[in-house]
C-alpha cells in the first residue's frame, strides 16, 4: 500500500488537521477495531482476537483503498469475563468498556465524523457492542454500525466444519487456521487438542441457535477452555477464511458508506 | 390453577420463609420476566411487552404446574432507547438496567437460589440481557439463563409471515395478534397501519441476518415507529402464537431445571 | 370502571400517541406507584407493599375518575436493605434506585408531563423518595410530589392502635388487615405472631418521634423481622384502612393537580 | 475545657494511635457533624449551618466532658440543591454525598469504631442522612445514628413561634437567633425581612405535616429564598435555643452510648 | 484583621448576595483550601494537614488584605489511601474526591466565579488535584490553579534539611515545626522519633526526583508511617516556614489574579 | 530478537498457560505501556505518544533480553482532555481511564503477577497514573511503578534545548526528533512551525517548576496547540533521545525487578 493512502486511512498515522479535513470534506466511516486479550488454549497467543482485528483492518485498507474509511487504532482489550479464570486474560468490565466506547464515540463526533463502526474480532464483545451502537446513536447522533471479522456460531455465525459439530467457538479450527496463516510463529500446533463438548448438542431448547440460552464461562465447557478442534487447522484454510472475512467486511463497509435510513443502497457520489 | 400451586410459584405471593424453604429444599429456577413500556404505535398499549411477559409467565405456571419455577414479579420497564423519541416510552439506561439486574441477582443468591433465568418479551432488552447473564454468572456464581416470549427477526428469531417480508419487528402481525388474543380491549385495530420498510431488504451486507448491522431507532425506520403489518393480525393467530410461546418457554425451562455443564439433559430426580 | 376511563388513566394501557395527547392537552399528574418485595413474616406475601400500592392506585382511579391522573405501572422492587438478611427480599441499592427514578422522571418529561408524583407503599423507600423528588425537580424541571398509601409510625405516620404501642411498623395490625381485605388468599393468619419490641419505647431521646434516631434492620428488632401485632388484624379493619388510604391519596392528588407555588389551591379549570 | 479533654474528644486533635486506643479500649461514639454552605438570605452568612454544627458539637464536648464521644471535623458542604439557584451555595449532589459518607464510615470502621452518628444542622441533608445511616449499617456493620441541632418543621420538627405560622424553615427566627447568639458579627439584621408564605398553609393535604408533600426549591417559595421571619430574632432567644439544642443532642448521645438492640437503655459501665 | 475585610474574604462568612456581588463586580480568585485527616505519627494530630491549610489561608487574608480572594471553607478530608492502614485516617477514594471537587467547581461557576484555585496542604492530594484542575477547566470553563502550603520532596518540592536526607515527607522536621509554631498544644514532641529510611536513596533510578517512581503506603516505608525526623523540629523553624509558605502562596495568588493566557503578568486594574 | 524471547516477553504473543507459568515460576514485571491519540500539530501523527510507547517498549525487550519483563499491549488511548478541542483527539475521561487501569491491574493480579508498572509516553497521563499506582497498590496488593519514555518539562522533566526556553512540551524538538528517527514516514517537517510561548516564563510563581501551577489546554497556549520548536528536530537527535529513553527505562526496570521496601537494591537471584 502506498504511504499516502496508508496515512489517509489510519487515524494513528494522520495528523489532527488531516483528520479534521477528512471528516469535513467527505463522509468517511470511522472504523474502530476491537479484539481481546484472553486465554485461547496453550496453542494460541493471548492477543489472538486483537491480532485478527488488526490484520483484517489492515488488509481491508490494502485491498480496498477505494473505501473511504478512517481506521482507528485497535482496542486491544475487550470484555472477557468468560475467561477471567485463566491467567493472562485481561478483561474490562462491561460497564467500564461501555464508558470507553462512549468516550471514543464522543471523540469521533468531535472530529466531525458522522459514520462510526466497530469491527469486532471477539465473540464475547458482540452483545455489548450491540448495546453500545444503539446507545451511541441516541446519545451522540452518529450513524453506528457493527461488523465482525468472523462471527462464531454462538453469536449467530455459521456452524462451520461438521467435524466440529457446530462447536468451533474458541481456539478451534477457524481461529487457529487464521492465526496459522497470519502469525504462524505465534501458534504451537503441537499443544493443540481437540475439545468438542458434544453434550451441548444434546440440549434441544437451550443452546446457540435455539432461542433460549445459558451463560457460560469457558471453564464450564472444557478442561482448558478451548471449544473446537484446533488439530484440524491449516494455514490454507486460514488464508481462505481471512480472505472471506476481508471480503465480507468490505461488503459491509461499502454499504455503511452509502447507508441512509429510508432508502436502499445508492452509489456514493 | 390451584391457590396453593399459585402461591408456591409466584415470588410475589410467597412468604419469605416459604421462598427460603423452596430454595433450600429444591433447586427451583428463579424466573424473572422483563418487558418494556414503550411506544407501539397508535393501536397497541405502551406496556405491550410487559403484558406479554406477564401473560406468558402466568400461563407457564398454569399449564405446567410440574415445573419447579419461582416466577418473580415482572420488571415492567426495560431499556427502550430506540423509542425515547415517542411520548409514553419509559426507558432505563443500559447502565441503570445492568445495575438493577445485578441487584436482583444478588437477591436471588441471598434467597438460596442457584438457577436464575430472564424471560424476556422486548427485543430491545435482548443484547443487554445476554451481557447480564454472563456477568451475573461470574459475579454471583449463579447458573443463568435467558428465554424469550417471542424472539423477533432482528434478534435472530424466525422471519414470520412472508407478507411482512421478514420485517415484523415492532407492533406488527405477531405482537398485535398476541395482544388481540390476550388483551383485546387494549387493541384498537382501526388505528393499525401497514409499515413495511422494504428498503431494509435491499441491503445485502447490513441487516438482521447478514452478520453486520446498523443501530436503529424506530423513528429512523418508519413514520410512526411501527415495523410490521398489524392489519394482518387476528386473535386466532395470537392464540396460536401465545400457545407456541408457552410451549417453547416450557421446553426451555425443562432443560434449565436439569442443565448441568459437562453432560446432556438428565431427568430431574 | 369503564374501559375507556381505565385506558385513559393507566399508562400501561394507553398508546404512545394517547399519552402524548393527554400531556399536551391537559396537565395530568403522572403517578408512579412504588412498593417493595421483602420479607413480611410468615403470614404475609413478599410483595405486600407492591400489592398495596397497586390496589390503592387502582381504587383511586375507580373511585375518582374525575381526577386527571396517569397511573404508571408499579415499581415492584424498592430499596429494602433492612430486610436483605431474609430470603425472598429483593432490594435495589439506594444509588441504583435513584438512577431508576431519574430515568423514569426523564421519561415523564419527554412525554410532556409537568406534574409527577410517587405513591409509596413501603416505609423503607420514604427517605430516598424525598431525596429523589427534590433532585428530580432541579434536574428535570418537573413539579414533583410524594404521597403514601399508609405512612408508618417510623416515617412520621400516626401511632395506630394502642395495643401495638406505636410499634406497628412492619407486618403488623395495619398491613395485615389491609391484605386480609385486599388479598385474603395470600394471608395465613395461623402463622401470625405478636412482635412488640417494647424496649424501643424505653428510650427517651432515640426513636421514631423524638428527633434523633438509630438505623435498624428488621432482624435487629425482632426474631423474625415482624414489628407489630398481626394477630389483631381483621378484614374489616383493613377495609376501613384501605378506604381511608384512598381518601387521603385522593385528597392529596386533588391538591397536586392544582398546586402552584405562591398561591393556595384554586379550582382547576 | 481542659486541653487534655479537648484532645481526647476531637478527632482532628488526636493522634492516630490515640484514636486507635480510644476505639480499642472503650466504645466511643464517633460523631460526624455536617452542615451546609448555602444562601441564607442577605442577613446570614453562607456557612450558617456548618457554623451551627461546629458550635453545637463544641459545646457538647465542653458541657458534657463525661460523654465518650470522638467529634470528627465538620463536613462543611452538604447537599443544598434547593438553593443552587443562589450565588454562593456550594452543593454536593446526593450521589456524591452518599459516596463521601460511605468513605467516612469505612474510615470509622477501620479505626475500630462501632458506634457512628451524624450531627446534622441542615434540613436539606436530613433525608439523605436517613438513607445513609441504614445503608452504612448494612454495609459496614456499624451501629449508626442521626441527631439534629435543630430539626426544622419541614423535617418533622416543632412548629415554633406562632408568628412564623409554622413556616420558620430557612433563615428565620430560630436560625437567625442562634447565629445572633453564636456569631453576632456575621449577622446583619438590617437586611433581614419577614418572609412568611402563608399560602403554604392553605393546602390541606400537601405540606410538612400532612403526610403528602411537594418538592420545593427555596426560590419557589419566596423572592429571596428566606422562609421565616428573621426580624423577630434576638440573641437571647438564640441563647436559649442553642442551650436546648445542646441538651437535646446530649440526651441523644447518652442513649447512643448505651444503645443495644433488644433492651432498653442501661447505665454504661 | 478587620471584621469587614474578613467578611469580604471568607465565603463561609459572606452572605449569598455578597458573594454574588463580589463575583459580578470583580474577578476574585475563589480559593479552596484542602487538607487531610490522616495518621501523622504519635506526636502530631490527625488533622495536621487540614489545620495547616486553614492557618495558611487565614494568614494570607490577614497579611495580604489587598488580594482579591474568596477563601472557601477548607475541605478537611482528602485522599489518604497511603495511610488507611492506620486508625484515625479518614480517606476519600480518588473517584469520590474527584466528584466532590467537580461539584464544588460547578458551585463556583454558578456563583459567577471565573478563577478557581486549590490551596493544598497534603502531598497525597497533589496528583489528583492536578488531574482535577485540568478536567474542571474543560468542563466548567473556569481558569483553574493549584498552590501548595509546603510542597514535599516527593511532590517535587525542595529536599530540605540535609539531616533528613531528602526524606522529610510525612510528620518530619518541616511539618512538625509548622505545627509547633501554629498549634503547639497539639504536638507531643516527647513521642517523636527519627524515621529516616536511608535505603530509599540507594535506588538510583526509582525515587522522588529520578523520573521513575514506585507507589508507597506509609507502612511500607517505616514502622509507624512517619517519614522524616521530627526530633529536629522547633517552633522557630516552623515560624519561618509558615512565613515562607504564606509569602509563596501570596506570590502565586498575585499572579493567579492577573493571569491571562497569551501574555505575561500585568498589573491588575 | 529471537522469536522465543519475543514470545516470552510480550503478553500479546504468549499463551495463557505460558503467562501463568512466567508469573508462578519467576517474579516478572508486568509492564503496561500507555500513550495517547491526540493532536500533535500538522507535522506529527495523532498516535505519536502511543507509537513512542510501543517503540520504547519493543527496544527495551530487544536490547535487554535479560530483563524479566512481560510487556502488555500498549493502551493506545489515554486521557487527552487538553486537546479535545482539536479534531482527531481521542480522549478517555479521567474516571473512565482509572476504571480501565483498575481492571487491567486486577487482571495482572489474577495472572499471578506481583510487580506492575506503567510505561508512559504522554505527559497528560502522568498525574492520573500517579493516582492510579497508589490506589492499585492499596486495592490489589501489587507492587506498582511508573516509568516515562521521556518526561516533559511540565511533568518535572529536564528543560531541554535552551532554544526552546524550557517549553518543549508538545510536538516540539524532542518529540518530533524521536518520531523522525522512529517513523520518519509519518512526519511532515514542512508543516512544522516554531511555537514558543515565551510569556509563560514571565510568570515567577506560576509555571512548571515553581510549585504553583495553572491548568492549561493546548489551545490556551498556542494557535495550533504545538508547544515547542519542531523546526529544530533532527533524526539524529531523535536517535540519541530514544537511546537515552531506553537506557533510562531499562535502568528503572532493573530496579523495579529487585525493589523491596525496607532495603536498597539487591542483585536479583
Amino acid at each position: 500500500m502506498e504511504k499516502s493512502i496508508r496515512k489517509a486511512r489510519f487515524l494513528a498515522e494522520m495528523s489532527g488537521p488531516a483528520c479534521g479535513s477528512a471528516a469535513a470534506e467527505g463522509d468517511p466511516l470511522f472504523l474502530q477495531p476491537i479484539g481481546a486479550v484472553e486465554h485461547h488454549g496453550a496453542h494460541l497467543p493471548l492477543a489472538t482476537d486483537a491480532l485478527v482485528a488488526d490484520a483484517v483492518a489492515a488488509r481491508l485498507v490494502t485491498e480496498r483503498p477505494d473505501l473511504d474509511v478512517v481506521v482507528m487504532p485497535t482496542l486491544t482489550y475487550g470484555t472477557s469475563n468468560e475467561h477471567v479464570w485463566a491467567p493472562g486474560t485481561v478483561s474490562l468490565s462491561p460497564v467500564t468498556l461501555l464508558a470507553v466506547l462512549d468516550d471514543v464515540a464522543a471523540s469521533v463526533r468531535r472530529a466531525g465524523g458522522r459514520r462510526f463502526a466497530f469491527l469486532n474480532a471477539h465473540g464475547g464483545n458482540t452483545n455489548l457492542l450491540r448495546v453500545a451502537i444503539r446507545e451511541i446513536r441516541v446519545k451522540h447522533d452518529l450513524m453506528t454500525f457493527l461488523a465482525h471479522c468472523d462471527l462464531p456460531p454462538d453469536n449467530g455465525g455459521p456452524a462451520g466444519d461438521p467435524r466440529e459439530e457446530g462447536l468451533g467457538i474458541h481456539g478451534g479450527l477457524g481461529e487457529t487456521s487464521m492465526m496459522l496463516h497470519l502469525f504462524p510463529e505465534l501458534v504451537d500446533l503441537s499443544l493443540a487438542e481437540r475439545r468438542i463438548p458434544s453434550w451441548i448438542n444434546e440440549y434441544r431448547a437451550l443452546g446457540f441457535e435455539q432461542g433460549s440460552e445459558y451463560a457460560w464461562l469457558s471453564e464450564d465447557i472444557t478442561v482448558d477452555g478451548v471449544i473446537g478442534d484446533p488439530t484440524l487447522a491449516t494455514a490454507e484454510h486460514g488464508r481462505a477464511r481471512v480472505a472471506e472475512s476481508v471480503r465480507n467486511v468490505a461488503a459491509a463497509v461499502e454499504e455503511m458508506l452509502v447507508f441512509r435510513f429510508g432508502t436502499g443502497p445508492a452509489v456514493r457520489s
